[in-house]
Protein backbone atom coordinates (compact mmCIF):
# COMPACT_ATOMS: atom_id res chain seq x y z
CA UNK A 1 0.00 0.00 0.00
CA UNK A 2 1.68 3.20 -1.18
CA UNK A 3 1.44 6.27 0.86
CA UNK A 4 -1.71 7.84 -0.92
CA UNK A 5 -3.55 4.98 -0.02
CA UNK A 6 -3.16 5.20 3.59
CA UNK A 7 -3.74 9.31 3.85
CA UNK A 8 -7.30 8.79 5.24
CA UNK A 9 -5.91 7.64 8.10
CA UNK A 10 -3.40 10.36 9.08
CA UNK A 11 -4.48 12.53 11.57
CA UNK A 12 -6.03 16.17 11.73
CA UNK A 13 -5.08 19.16 12.32
CA UNK A 14 -5.97 20.98 15.00
CA UNK A 15 -4.26 24.30 16.04
CA UNK A 16 -5.55 27.31 18.16
CA UNK A 17 -2.98 30.33 19.80
CA UNK A 18 -3.33 28.21 23.09
CA UNK A 19 -5.70 26.84 25.13
CA UNK A 20 -9.10 27.97 23.98
CA UNK A 21 -9.17 25.68 20.75
CA UNK A 22 -9.33 22.50 23.05
CA UNK A 23 -12.89 22.80 23.56
CA UNK A 24 -12.81 22.56 19.60
CA UNK A 25 -10.79 19.10 19.72
CA UNK A 26 -12.80 18.01 22.49
CA UNK A 27 -15.93 18.07 20.03
CA UNK A 28 -14.20 16.53 17.28
CA UNK A 29 -13.08 13.79 19.80
CA UNK A 30 -16.54 13.25 21.31
CA UNK A 31 -17.89 13.36 16.90
CA UNK A 32 -15.22 11.80 15.45
CA UNK A 33 -14.12 8.78 17.65
CA UNK A 34 -11.92 7.32 14.62
CA UNK A 35 -10.16 10.50 14.06
CA UNK A 36 -6.13 10.89 15.51
CA UNK A 37 -5.09 14.66 15.85
CA UNK A 38 -1.78 16.94 16.49
CA UNK A 39 -2.99 20.09 18.34
CA UNK A 40 -0.85 22.79 18.49
CA UNK A 41 -1.23 25.67 20.77
CA UNK A 42 1.19 29.10 20.27
CA UNK A 43 1.34 29.02 24.03
CA UNK A 44 4.81 31.30 23.65
CA UNK A 45 2.40 34.24 21.51
CA UNK A 46 -0.71 33.68 22.94
CA UNK A 47 -3.13 35.92 22.77
CA UNK A 48 -4.01 36.52 19.09
CA UNK A 49 -7.15 38.32 19.53
CA UNK A 50 -5.56 41.96 20.61
CA UNK A 51 -2.85 41.53 17.09
CA UNK A 52 -3.04 42.44 14.03
CA UNK A 53 -4.38 40.86 10.62
CA UNK A 54 -0.68 40.86 9.50
CA UNK A 55 1.04 39.14 12.75
CA UNK A 56 -1.96 36.44 12.94
CA UNK A 57 -1.60 35.66 9.34
CA UNK A 58 2.45 35.42 9.24
CA UNK A 59 2.23 33.16 13.19
CA UNK A 60 -0.21 30.71 11.52
CA UNK A 61 1.39 30.34 8.49
CA UNK A 62 4.27 29.16 10.67
CA UNK A 63 1.73 26.73 12.43
CA UNK A 64 0.54 25.35 9.20
CA UNK A 65 3.96 24.58 7.90
CA UNK A 66 4.59 22.40 10.98
CA UNK A 67 1.61 20.79 10.86
CA UNK A 68 2.11 19.83 7.00
CA UNK A 69 5.88 18.07 8.58
CA UNK A 70 3.06 16.26 10.49
CA UNK A 71 1.07 14.71 7.49
CA UNK A 72 -2.21 15.72 8.34
CA UNK A 73 -5.25 15.05 6.26
CA UNK A 74 -6.81 18.20 6.97
CA UNK A 75 -6.29 21.93 9.38
CA UNK A 76 -9.15 22.90 11.75
CA UNK A 77 -8.48 26.41 12.67
CA UNK A 78 -10.08 26.13 16.52
CA UNK A 79 -9.18 30.14 17.04
CA UNK A 80 -11.71 32.54 16.13
CA UNK A 81 -9.46 35.26 15.56
CA UNK A 82 -7.44 33.42 12.62
CA UNK A 83 -10.12 32.23 10.54
CA UNK A 84 -11.10 35.80 10.51
CA UNK A 85 -7.65 37.15 9.81
CA UNK A 86 -5.76 34.23 7.99
CA UNK A 87 -7.83 31.79 6.86
CA UNK A 88 -8.57 33.17 3.44
CA UNK A 89 -5.00 33.52 2.55
CA UNK A 90 -3.72 30.00 4.39
CA UNK A 91 -6.07 28.18 2.07
CA UNK A 92 -5.10 29.35 -1.06
CA UNK A 93 -1.43 28.89 0.12
CA UNK A 94 -1.37 25.12 0.97
CA UNK A 95 -3.18 21.83 -0.37
CA UNK A 96 -4.98 20.59 2.14
CA UNK A 97 -8.15 20.82 3.51
CA UNK A 98 -8.78 23.52 5.93
CA UNK A 99 -11.70 24.44 7.93
CA UNK A 100 -12.52 27.53 10.13
CA UNK A 101 -14.69 28.15 13.46
CA UNK A 102 -16.57 31.37 11.75
CA UNK A 103 -18.55 29.51 9.12
CA UNK A 104 -19.91 26.65 10.76
CA UNK A 105 -20.95 29.04 13.44
CA UNK A 106 -22.60 31.47 11.42
CA UNK A 107 -24.37 28.39 9.75
CA UNK A 108 -25.97 27.61 12.99
CA UNK A 109 -26.78 30.80 14.46
CA UNK A 110 -28.63 31.62 10.17
CA UNK A 111 -30.47 28.51 11.56
CA UNK A 112 -31.11 29.41 14.60
CA UNK A 113 -32.90 32.81 14.21
CA UNK A 114 -35.93 33.42 14.35
CA UNK A 115 -36.37 37.39 14.62
CA UNK A 116 -33.19 37.81 12.52
CA UNK A 117 -31.44 39.59 15.21
CA UNK A 118 -27.94 37.87 15.77
CA UNK A 119 -25.41 38.90 18.74
CA UNK A 120 -21.74 38.01 18.26
CA UNK A 121 -18.94 37.81 21.09
CA UNK A 122 -15.89 37.88 20.66
CA UNK A 123 -12.22 39.45 20.90
CA UNK A 124 -11.48 42.53 19.42
CA UNK A 125 -9.06 41.09 16.57
CA UNK A 126 -12.11 39.26 15.67
CA UNK A 127 -15.19 42.26 15.53
CA UNK A 128 -12.40 44.58 13.89
CA UNK A 129 -11.83 42.03 10.85
CA UNK A 130 -15.69 42.38 10.22
CA UNK A 131 -16.05 38.37 9.11
CA UNK A 132 -19.24 37.84 11.32
CA UNK A 133 -21.07 40.55 9.86
CA UNK A 134 -19.96 39.67 6.12
CA UNK A 135 -20.61 36.05 6.19
CA UNK A 136 -23.73 36.50 7.84
CA UNK A 137 -24.84 39.27 5.52
CA UNK A 138 -23.80 37.30 2.21
CA UNK A 139 -26.05 34.42 3.61
CA UNK A 140 -29.09 36.62 4.75
CA UNK A 141 -28.93 40.87 4.27
CA UNK A 142 -31.81 40.78 6.34
CA UNK A 143 -30.34 39.92 9.36
CA UNK A 144 -29.29 42.47 12.15
CA UNK A 145 -25.97 41.45 13.61
CA UNK A 146 -24.62 42.97 16.88
CA UNK A 147 -20.99 42.56 17.85
CA UNK A 148 -19.16 42.99 21.06
CA UNK A 149 -15.51 42.08 21.34
CA UNK A 150 -15.08 41.09 25.48
CA UNK A 151 -11.55 41.55 26.01
CA UNK A 152 -11.37 40.03 29.58
CA UNK A 153 -13.12 36.77 29.10
CA UNK A 154 -10.10 34.87 27.75
CA UNK A 155 -7.47 35.77 30.93
CA UNK A 156 -10.96 35.48 32.89
CA UNK A 157 -11.37 31.73 31.72
CA UNK A 158 -7.61 31.20 31.44
CA UNK A 159 -7.41 31.94 35.30
CA UNK A 160 -9.85 29.68 35.88
CA UNK A 161 -12.64 32.05 36.76
CA UNK A 162 -15.83 30.52 35.08
CA UNK A 163 -18.27 30.90 37.59
CA UNK A 164 -17.67 33.78 39.77
CA UNK A 165 -18.94 37.07 40.80
CA UNK A 166 -15.97 38.64 38.92
CA UNK A 167 -16.66 36.99 36.02
CA UNK A 168 -20.56 37.85 36.14
CA UNK A 169 -20.10 41.81 36.84
CA UNK A 170 -18.08 42.00 33.62
CA UNK A 171 -20.02 39.78 31.57
CA UNK A 172 -22.56 41.84 32.40
CA UNK A 173 -21.23 45.12 31.48
CA UNK A 174 -20.00 43.72 27.85
CA UNK A 175 -23.40 41.84 27.52
CA UNK A 176 -26.37 44.63 28.82
CA UNK A 177 -26.73 46.32 25.50
CA UNK A 178 -27.06 42.39 23.42
CA UNK A 179 -29.90 41.82 26.13
CA UNK A 180 -31.33 45.20 25.23
CA UNK A 181 -30.63 44.58 21.30
CA UNK A 182 -33.49 41.82 21.90
CA UNK A 183 -31.14 39.52 19.75
CA UNK A 184 -32.58 35.78 20.36
CA UNK A 185 -29.39 34.44 18.76
CA UNK A 186 -25.88 34.60 20.41
CA UNK A 187 -22.68 32.92 18.33
CA UNK A 188 -20.02 32.53 21.20
CA UNK A 189 -17.20 33.67 19.10
CA UNK A 190 -14.17 32.73 20.74
CA UNK A 191 -13.34 29.11 21.69
CA UNK A 192 -12.30 30.43 25.39
CA UNK A 193 -16.02 31.46 25.94
CA UNK A 194 -17.96 27.84 25.78
CA UNK A 195 -16.35 27.88 29.22
CA UNK A 196 -18.55 30.68 30.43
CA UNK A 197 -21.52 29.58 29.03
CA UNK A 198 -23.28 29.28 32.39
CA UNK A 199 -22.23 33.03 33.01
CA UNK A 200 -23.45 34.00 29.55
CA UNK A 201 -26.80 32.07 29.62
CA UNK A 202 -27.45 33.74 33.16
CA UNK A 203 -27.59 37.16 31.74
CA UNK A 204 -28.73 36.48 28.17
CA UNK A 205 -31.70 34.69 29.63
CA UNK A 206 -33.12 31.50 28.57
CA UNK A 207 -34.87 32.40 25.62
CA UNK A 208 -32.07 33.18 23.75
CA UNK A 209 -29.96 30.60 21.07
CA UNK A 210 -26.21 30.05 22.19
CA UNK A 211 -24.49 28.87 19.45
CA UNK A 212 -21.38 27.48 19.89
CA UNK A 213 -19.13 27.07 16.79
CA UNK A 214 -16.65 24.23 18.56
CA UNK A 215 -19.56 21.86 18.16
CA UNK A 216 -20.49 22.87 14.82
CA UNK A 217 -17.19 22.65 13.34
CA UNK A 218 -16.63 18.97 14.29
CA UNK A 219 -20.29 18.89 12.53
CA UNK A 220 -18.85 20.26 9.44
CA UNK A 221 -15.68 18.57 9.35
CA UNK A 222 -17.72 15.32 9.85
CA UNK A 223 -19.11 16.15 6.34
CA UNK A 224 -15.85 17.48 4.89
CA UNK A 225 -14.34 14.18 5.54
CA UNK A 226 -16.80 12.38 4.50
CA UNK A 227 -17.21 14.21 1.08
CA UNK A 228 -13.46 14.06 0.38
CA UNK A 229 -13.22 9.99 1.26
CA UNK A 230 -10.54 11.34 3.94
CA UNK A 231 -12.34 9.05 6.88
CA UNK A 232 -10.62 7.01 9.04
CA UNK A 233 -11.36 3.30 8.57
CA UNK A 234 -10.99 2.04 12.07
CA UNK A 235 -10.60 3.30 15.72
CA UNK A 236 -7.13 3.51 16.06
CA UNK A 237 -5.62 2.12 19.64
CA UNK A 238 -4.57 4.60 22.30
CA UNK A 239 -1.13 2.63 21.96
CA UNK A 240 -0.85 4.68 18.25
CA UNK A 241 -0.70 8.36 19.75
CA UNK A 242 -4.51 8.54 19.44
CA UNK A 243 -4.05 12.73 20.32
CA UNK A 244 -0.82 14.33 20.14
CA UNK A 245 -0.19 17.84 21.53
CA UNK A 246 2.21 20.47 20.93
CA UNK A 247 2.99 24.05 22.01
CA UNK A 248 5.56 26.60 21.98
CA UNK A 249 6.10 27.29 25.85
CA UNK A 250 5.41 26.10 29.08
CA UNK A 251 3.89 22.51 28.35
CA UNK A 252 3.37 22.62 32.03
CA UNK A 253 0.64 24.99 32.41
CA UNK A 254 -1.11 23.73 28.61
CA UNK A 255 -1.18 20.16 30.79
CA UNK A 256 -3.21 20.85 33.82
CA UNK A 257 -5.83 23.08 31.45
CA UNK A 258 -6.24 20.57 28.83
CA UNK A 259 -6.79 18.43 31.54
CA UNK A 260 -9.34 20.54 33.00
CA UNK A 261 -11.26 20.30 30.35
CA UNK A 262 -10.76 17.04 28.02
CA UNK A 263 -12.16 14.08 29.44
CA UNK A 264 -9.30 11.83 29.22
CA UNK A 265 -5.84 12.54 30.85
CA UNK A 266 -3.09 14.28 28.77
CA UNK A 267 0.13 12.50 29.57
CA UNK A 268 2.36 14.74 27.90
CA UNK A 269 2.66 17.97 25.52
CA UNK A 270 6.05 18.39 23.78
CA UNK A 271 7.69 21.99 23.34
CA UNK A 272 8.65 23.14 19.62
CA UNK A 273 10.21 26.24 18.82
CA UNK A 274 7.10 27.33 15.91
CA UNK A 275 9.06 30.22 14.80
CA UNK A 276 11.65 28.09 12.64
CA UNK A 277 8.84 26.78 10.57
CA UNK B 1 35.53 63.75 16.52
CA UNK B 2 35.45 60.09 16.22
CA UNK B 3 32.77 57.96 17.09
CA UNK B 4 33.78 56.97 20.81
CA UNK B 5 34.01 60.61 21.42
CA UNK B 6 30.15 61.30 21.43
CA UNK B 7 29.36 57.71 22.32
CA UNK B 8 28.52 59.31 26.01
CA UNK B 9 25.19 61.65 23.84
CA UNK B 10 23.69 58.28 22.69
CA UNK B 11 20.37 57.19 23.67
CA UNK B 12 19.15 54.63 25.93
CA UNK B 13 17.29 51.66 24.83
CA UNK B 14 14.71 50.76 27.35
CA UNK B 15 12.48 47.54 26.55
CA UNK B 16 9.30 45.77 27.47
CA UNK B 17 7.14 42.63 27.02
CA UNK B 18 4.42 45.48 25.89
CA UNK B 19 3.70 48.79 27.26
CA UNK B 20 4.41 48.44 30.93
CA UNK B 21 7.71 49.70 31.02
CA UNK B 22 6.48 53.52 29.97
CA UNK B 23 6.30 53.67 33.25
CA UNK B 24 9.94 53.60 33.39
CA UNK B 25 10.37 54.95 30.22
CA UNK B 26 8.58 57.68 32.36
CA UNK B 27 10.21 58.23 35.04
CA UNK B 28 13.74 58.12 33.06
CA UNK B 29 12.17 61.07 31.08
CA UNK B 30 11.62 63.01 34.29
CA UNK B 31 14.87 62.02 35.80
CA UNK B 32 16.76 62.67 33.26
CA UNK B 33 15.61 64.91 30.67
CA UNK B 34 18.62 65.00 28.94
CA UNK B 35 18.86 61.84 28.06
CA UNK B 36 17.46 60.25 24.69
CA UNK B 37 15.32 57.34 24.73
CA UNK B 38 14.82 53.98 22.20
CA UNK B 39 11.83 52.08 23.44
CA UNK B 40 11.10 48.68 22.44
CA UNK B 41 7.97 47.15 23.52
CA UNK B 42 6.91 43.24 22.39
CA UNK B 43 3.07 43.69 21.69
CA UNK B 44 3.77 40.87 19.31
CA UNK B 45 4.52 38.30 21.93
CA UNK B 46 2.92 40.47 25.25
CA UNK B 47 2.66 38.89 27.99
CA UNK B 48 5.96 37.33 29.36
CA UNK B 49 4.64 37.38 32.52
CA UNK B 50 2.92 33.53 32.02
CA UNK B 51 5.63 32.22 30.18
CA UNK B 52 8.96 30.15 30.88
CA UNK B 53 12.54 31.39 31.50
CA UNK B 54 13.92 29.88 28.14
CA UNK B 55 11.30 31.39 26.07
CA UNK B 56 11.31 35.14 27.60
CA UNK B 57 15.36 34.59 27.82
CA UNK B 58 15.03 33.82 23.55
CA UNK B 59 12.70 36.99 23.00
CA UNK B 60 15.22 39.15 25.29
CA UNK B 61 18.39 38.37 23.37
CA UNK B 62 16.31 39.43 20.23
CA UNK B 63 15.50 42.59 21.67
CA UNK B 64 19.11 43.39 22.85
CA UNK B 65 20.36 42.10 19.53
CA UNK B 66 17.98 45.14 17.95
CA UNK B 67 18.98 47.86 20.51
CA UNK B 68 22.31 47.39 19.80
CA UNK B 69 21.67 48.04 16.13
CA UNK B 70 20.17 51.04 17.50
CA UNK B 71 23.72 51.96 18.78
CA UNK B 72 22.39 52.67 22.65
CA UNK B 73 24.67 53.30 25.53
CA UNK B 74 22.98 51.47 28.10
CA UNK B 75 20.06 49.23 28.43
CA UNK B 76 17.15 49.20 31.10
CA UNK B 77 15.23 46.20 31.49
CA UNK B 78 11.88 47.54 32.19
CA UNK B 79 9.99 44.81 33.07
CA UNK B 80 10.50 42.42 36.09
CA UNK B 81 9.97 39.30 34.35
CA UNK B 82 12.75 39.73 32.06
CA UNK B 83 14.66 41.23 34.91
CA UNK B 84 13.83 38.12 36.60
CA UNK B 85 14.34 35.34 34.12
CA UNK B 86 17.11 36.71 31.57
CA UNK B 87 19.45 39.57 32.63
CA UNK B 88 22.35 37.73 34.31
CA UNK B 89 22.20 35.73 31.35
CA UNK B 90 22.35 38.59 28.42
CA UNK B 91 25.09 40.74 30.91
CA UNK B 92 27.03 37.65 29.88
CA UNK B 93 26.87 38.13 26.20
CA UNK B 94 26.81 42.27 25.66
CA UNK B 95 29.01 44.97 26.49
CA UNK B 96 26.75 47.25 26.65
CA UNK B 97 25.99 48.43 30.63
CA UNK B 98 22.35 46.85 31.29
CA UNK B 99 20.40 47.62 34.71
CA UNK B 100 17.31 46.31 35.41
CA UNK B 101 14.14 46.60 38.05
CA UNK B 102 14.52 44.21 40.67
CA UNK B 103 17.63 45.06 42.11
CA UNK B 104 16.66 48.90 42.70
CA UNK B 105 13.16 47.85 43.57
CA UNK B 106 15.31 45.47 46.27
CA UNK B 107 16.89 48.40 47.23
CA UNK B 108 14.52 50.78 47.89
CA UNK B 109 12.17 48.35 50.17
CA UNK B 110 15.17 47.25 52.24
CA UNK B 111 15.76 50.96 53.04
CA UNK B 112 11.85 51.40 53.94
CA UNK B 113 11.20 48.65 56.11
CA UNK B 114 11.05 48.86 59.85
CA UNK B 115 9.80 45.61 60.59
CA UNK B 116 11.63 43.64 58.20
CA UNK B 117 8.50 42.20 56.87
CA UNK B 118 8.72 42.56 52.68
CA UNK B 119 5.55 42.04 50.05
CA UNK B 120 5.98 41.82 46.54
CA UNK B 121 3.59 41.42 44.03
CA UNK B 122 4.48 40.42 40.50
CA UNK B 123 3.48 38.12 38.02
CA UNK B 124 3.45 34.27 37.74
CA UNK B 125 7.01 34.29 36.00
CA UNK B 126 8.55 36.28 38.21
CA UNK B 127 7.04 34.77 41.42
CA UNK B 128 8.32 31.35 39.85
CA UNK B 129 11.90 32.94 39.21
CA UNK B 130 12.24 33.05 43.10
CA UNK B 131 14.04 36.41 42.18
CA UNK B 132 13.00 39.00 44.75
CA UNK B 133 13.43 36.31 47.67
CA UNK B 134 16.90 35.78 46.68
CA UNK B 135 18.04 39.18 46.18
CA UNK B 136 16.63 40.46 49.54
CA UNK B 137 17.83 37.32 51.12
CA UNK B 138 21.81 38.05 49.94
CA UNK B 139 21.30 41.74 51.73
CA UNK B 140 19.44 40.54 54.76
CA UNK B 141 18.97 37.44 55.46
CA UNK B 142 16.70 38.11 58.73
CA UNK B 143 14.07 39.94 56.22
CA UNK B 144 10.98 38.27 55.72
CA UNK B 145 9.36 37.66 52.17
CA UNK B 146 5.82 37.30 51.22
CA UNK B 147 5.15 37.05 47.25
CA UNK B 148 2.00 36.84 45.57
CA UNK B 149 0.82 36.42 42.13
CA UNK B 150 -1.62 38.62 40.56
CA UNK B 151 -2.09 37.64 36.90
CA UNK B 152 -5.06 39.81 36.12
CA UNK B 153 -3.24 42.99 36.95
CA UNK B 154 -1.87 43.38 33.64
CA UNK B 155 -5.15 42.65 31.87
CA UNK B 156 -7.49 45.03 33.87
CA UNK B 157 -4.95 47.79 33.56
CA UNK B 158 -4.40 47.34 29.73
CA UNK B 159 -8.16 47.01 29.20
CA UNK B 160 -7.78 50.69 31.23
CA UNK B 161 -9.95 49.33 34.60
CA UNK B 162 -7.57 51.38 36.74
CA UNK B 163 -10.31 52.15 39.23
CA UNK B 164 -13.19 50.38 38.98
CA UNK B 165 -14.74 48.11 41.10
CA UNK B 166 -14.22 44.76 39.61
CA UNK B 167 -10.53 45.33 40.04
CA UNK B 168 -10.91 46.75 43.90
CA UNK B 169 -12.31 43.21 43.71
CA UNK B 170 -9.57 41.73 42.44
CA UNK B 171 -6.67 43.32 44.19
CA UNK B 172 -8.47 42.56 47.64
CA UNK B 173 -8.41 38.78 46.89
CA UNK B 174 -4.94 38.88 45.80
CA UNK B 175 -4.00 41.08 48.72
CA UNK B 176 -5.68 40.42 51.78
CA UNK B 177 -3.26 37.37 52.94
CA UNK B 178 -0.41 40.33 52.43
CA UNK B 179 -2.93 43.03 54.86
CA UNK B 180 -2.76 39.70 57.21
CA UNK B 181 0.61 39.16 57.25
CA UNK B 182 1.64 42.28 58.46
CA UNK B 183 4.05 43.88 56.03
CA UNK B 184 5.26 47.20 56.22
CA UNK B 185 6.72 47.72 52.67
CA UNK B 186 4.82 46.52 49.24
CA UNK B 187 7.17 46.16 46.53
CA UNK B 188 5.21 46.88 43.13
CA UNK B 189 7.11 43.92 40.91
CA UNK B 190 5.81 44.48 38.03
CA UNK B 191 5.63 47.39 35.29
CA UNK B 192 2.18 47.92 35.07
CA UNK B 193 1.20 47.75 38.73
CA UNK B 194 2.11 51.84 39.61
CA UNK B 195 -1.47 52.36 37.48
CA UNK B 196 -2.96 50.39 40.05
CA UNK B 197 -1.46 52.34 43.03
CA UNK B 198 -4.82 54.12 44.44
CA UNK B 199 -6.38 50.27 44.28
CA UNK B 200 -3.53 49.23 45.99
CA UNK B 201 -3.09 51.83 48.56
CA UNK B 202 -6.57 51.37 49.35
CA UNK B 203 -6.77 47.65 50.63
CA UNK B 204 -3.11 47.99 51.91
CA UNK B 205 -3.48 51.47 53.88
CA UNK B 206 -1.56 54.13 54.52
CA UNK B 207 1.23 52.73 56.89
CA UNK B 208 2.41 49.99 54.08
CA UNK B 209 5.07 51.71 52.01
CA UNK B 210 4.73 51.12 48.43
CA UNK B 211 8.30 50.76 46.32
CA UNK B 212 7.84 51.80 42.53
CA UNK B 213 10.81 50.32 41.06
CA UNK B 214 10.53 52.50 37.99
CA UNK B 215 11.18 55.38 40.15
CA UNK B 216 14.67 53.44 41.72
CA UNK B 217 15.38 51.94 38.66
CA UNK B 218 16.14 55.70 37.08
CA UNK B 219 17.74 56.81 40.21
CA UNK B 220 20.16 54.22 39.46
CA UNK B 221 20.39 54.72 35.95
CA UNK B 222 21.42 58.23 36.69
CA UNK B 223 24.17 57.32 39.08
CA UNK B 224 25.08 54.17 36.45
CA UNK B 225 25.35 56.95 33.55
CA UNK B 226 27.56 59.23 36.24
CA UNK B 227 29.50 56.64 37.03
CA UNK B 228 30.88 55.49 33.58
CA UNK B 229 30.85 58.80 32.10
CA UNK B 230 28.00 58.52 29.39
CA UNK B 231 25.80 60.88 30.88
CA UNK B 232 24.31 62.99 27.50
CA UNK B 233 26.05 66.56 27.70
CA UNK B 234 23.12 69.09 26.82
CA UNK B 235 19.46 68.72 26.44
CA UNK B 236 18.95 67.49 22.56
CA UNK B 237 15.95 69.56 21.20
CA UNK B 238 12.74 67.78 19.98
CA UNK B 239 13.56 67.47 16.63
CA UNK B 240 16.80 65.29 17.22
CA UNK B 241 14.26 62.45 17.71
CA UNK B 242 14.24 62.83 21.77
CA UNK B 243 12.22 59.95 22.30
CA UNK B 244 11.68 56.76 19.80
CA UNK B 245 9.18 54.17 19.67
CA UNK B 246 9.29 50.46 18.52
CA UNK B 247 6.56 47.77 18.93
CA UNK B 248 6.58 44.03 16.99
CA UNK B 249 2.70 45.01 16.56
CA UNK B 250 -0.36 47.19 16.68
CA UNK B 251 1.29 50.39 16.54
CA UNK B 252 -2.37 52.05 17.54
CA UNK B 253 -2.94 50.25 20.40
CA UNK B 254 0.59 51.07 21.71
CA UNK B 255 0.36 54.73 21.23
CA UNK B 256 -3.51 55.18 22.31
CA UNK B 257 -1.82 53.16 25.57
CA UNK B 258 1.29 55.35 25.65
CA UNK B 259 -0.36 58.83 24.90
CA UNK B 260 -2.69 57.71 28.23
CA UNK B 261 0.57 57.24 30.57
CA UNK B 262 3.00 59.62 29.29
CA UNK B 263 2.84 63.81 29.59
CA UNK B 264 3.65 64.52 26.14
CA UNK B 265 2.31 62.96 22.87
CA UNK B 266 3.47 60.12 20.81
CA UNK B 267 3.25 61.16 17.29
CA UNK B 268 4.09 57.40 16.33
CA UNK B 269 5.47 54.00 16.92
CA UNK B 270 7.24 51.86 14.22
CA UNK B 271 6.62 48.11 13.84
CA UNK B 272 9.97 45.76 13.15
CA UNK B 273 9.87 42.15 13.18
CA UNK B 274 11.44 41.44 16.13
CA UNK B 275 12.04 38.00 15.37
CA UNK B 276 14.61 38.43 12.58
CA UNK B 277 17.04 39.69 15.41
Amino acid sequence: MNKQDEWHNNPIGVFDSGVGGLTVAREIMRQLPNERIVYFGDTARVPYGSKSKETVTRFSRQIVHFLETQDVKAIVVACNTVSAYALEELEKEVDIPMIGVVKPGVRAALDATVNKKIGVICTEATMNSGIYSRYIQENDSSVKILGKACPLFVPLVEEGLWEDPVTDEIARRYLTELVDSGIDTLILGCTHYPMLRSTVRKIMGESVTLVNPAYETARELKALLADKGLESEHRPELGTELYRFYVSDAADKFQRFANSILTYGILSAKVIRIDEF
